[in-house]
């Protein structure tokens, strides 16, 4: 590309703000290659009686969803998601999964015709027509644009904190390979590009679910084979429920960052695992009615949601559909669990006689 | 077969503790199959002035190293190794690796010429005429023997409390499997009968080293994208290793029990982690000269040793001898930090331009 390219950030939670300092000091850094001004979309709201685009715009800081890391200058907060995405070359869609279809609708008309898309959602959009489908795909049909992603073992604060780990980035275009390196890597953010989309964006909402699983197992008190037993249940299930919702059985992908590696750190430090610990306990203190996600998210999130019982639910619905449930008794379980029709406490009795064992 | 198989235990430890109380009781479910007295081998030590194989046998409980857990009364020790295997049908290997070969020579007269061996033995041996073996390879050539493998997210004590798990079995006449299901698998140990014993075993005795990695990462205060990115960075290594010494590129095994289950539970609850997290103690504590394996064995595990470091120099031999020092920077730094040469600060340092990046 003979022109610099302009980057924007569609959304700037935890995981937003976090690639927010990486990609803006790395437009800075190949000022060759990028505008060093970009534009970040931030929903409105007004915290410590402030608009938080106001704070993030004069501390450099996002104060409610990633205090303490100061953001670069360059990476300039503003309320208007078409302001935000106009001129943009590289648009970076970094949203909660159930909004993502609305902020394109939004978008549509203004975005450039060749801008690329990067997804780092993990999750599902289940839509009325079609069943559940991939992020990627959504944003790329509704806006017209091709739409690589990045996945990865990347809890937020510890990339925020520049601590050591790698991504996968997938993109159909090999030729954007030079480009998506240039705007995410740095030496503690090392990333692998490869082609296979589909493949990595599914391992990255599959894995919210079975960290549920090793929440629920540490709940319970067991120890680590447990939990290692589930999680490689769960990989397995992950990779047969690849195959047959994508049709595609590239193993391989499950050996990168966005495979293994993702669903180990979920499994030890991710939020959904958080989920899992806290269902038990609440099924021990108040009974199964006690298990009640909305509630739990109050307690623990303050405003952000669990990714993980959503993902369940709509891998649950296509399994039912299409009368697979009995070979996916990990995701099954857990689904199951969320909605209060199996007790927690049942949870491993669900999986001693697993296909994988046969 | 028509005949009831006897099964003797070879070794005694904690893990030997553990699966002589599964096997001790699964011998009496399945007396049609085995005879039901199992003798186990124990090496003779005095423990608090009387004999170890007294107390075990009186009071059925291995007191020193697995204190707390009843054994089925059908366990007998014996302390003499030829008594212990002469008659049985099942041997099961559960030494450490360095008295493999030594014990196997002093049996070597006085087994039946049909028996099966089975290793639970992580570790590889190193032969000064043939560099490293499978533990499993010295076995079966040392008395002339069939050898199958047993390995998996198998912490000794969760075993023997009874937690969940699953393991994998590997053995090549597929003919064995009823058998070997029956001596091991119960509604808590989940058994998988594969083929691949190389493989198997490759990836028992490789996790202990990637354990000690993991340790590293814990005691530098490293969070768990860090974790999973030295879990997965170790599996790929352990992957291309296998498929360069064996000549077995089967990936399939790596998605075993025995492959990412084990590595995860290593990486979090092993007995190798707790040596990475204290020789990062040490060097804070004392400087590189407090980075003291033997001393450290003596601290924390009074008496028993830790298998990760020598395996990491069998691996390192084997690597130099073979010029591809460079292709395998985890196993490296691994090695080199436990031999003082790597300051165990500079450990993710190694792993930036990991080749996996490239």
């Amino acid at each position: 590309m003979v022109e610099r390219n302009r980057v924007a950030l569609i959304g700037s939670g935890c995981w937003g703000s976090a690639i927010a300092k990486i990609v803006g000091n790395n437009v800075l850094a190949h000022d060759d290659m990028f505008e060093t001004e970009v534009f970040m979309y931030v929903y409105e709201e007004i915290v410590n009686g402030q608009k938080l685009t106001d704070i993030i715009n004069s501390e450099h800081e996002n104060v409610k969803y990633l205090p303490e890391i100061k953001l670069p200058a360059n990476v300039i907060a503003v309320p208007d998601v078409v302001k935000a995405c106009n001129d943009a070359d590289i648009l970076i869609f970094v949203l909660p999964h159930q909004f993502v279809k609305e902020t394109c609708l939004k978008m549509k008309q203004f975005i450039k015709p060749n801008a690329l898309g990067i997804s780092l959602i993990k999750g599902f959009i289940l839509t009325e027509s079609d069943g559940i489908q991939l992020v990627s795909k959504v944003i790329s049909e509704t806006l017209g644009i091709e739409t690589a992603v990045l996945m990865g073992a990347n809890l937020a604060t510890e990339v925020a904190s520049e601590m050591f780990c790698e991504t996968t980035i997938a993109c159909e275009n090999e030729s954007y390979k030079p480009l998506l390196t240039a705007l995410f890597e740095t030496s503690y953010f090392r990333c692998k590009v490869i082609k296979n989309v589909a493949g990595v964006e599914a391992c990255g909402a599959l894995k919210n679910v079975v960290g549920i699983g090793a929440g629920i197992v540490d709940g319970l008190g067991y120890g680590d084979n447990t939990k290692a037993a589930v999680i490689r249940l769960g990989l397995m299930e992950m990779m047969k429920f690849t195959k047959v919702f994508l049709g595609n059985d590239d193993k391989s992908v499950f050996f990168e960052s966005c495979g293994v590696a993702d669903l180990v750190a979920t499994c030890h430090g991710g939020r959904n695992r958080l989920l899992g610990e806290a269902v038990v306990k609440s099924m021990k203190k108040r009974g199964i009615a006690g298990v009640d996600i909305r509630l739990l998210e109050k307690e623990i999130l303050r405003g952000q949601s669990f990714q993980g019982p959503l993902i369940a639910k709509e891998i649950y619905s296509y399994l039912k559909d299409n009368s697979m449930l009995e070979q996916f008794p990990l995701l099954v379980a857990i689904h199951r669990i969320c909605t209060r029709e199996v007790d927690p406490r049942n949870f491993i009795d669900c999986l001693r006689d697993h296909p994988e064992h046969m």
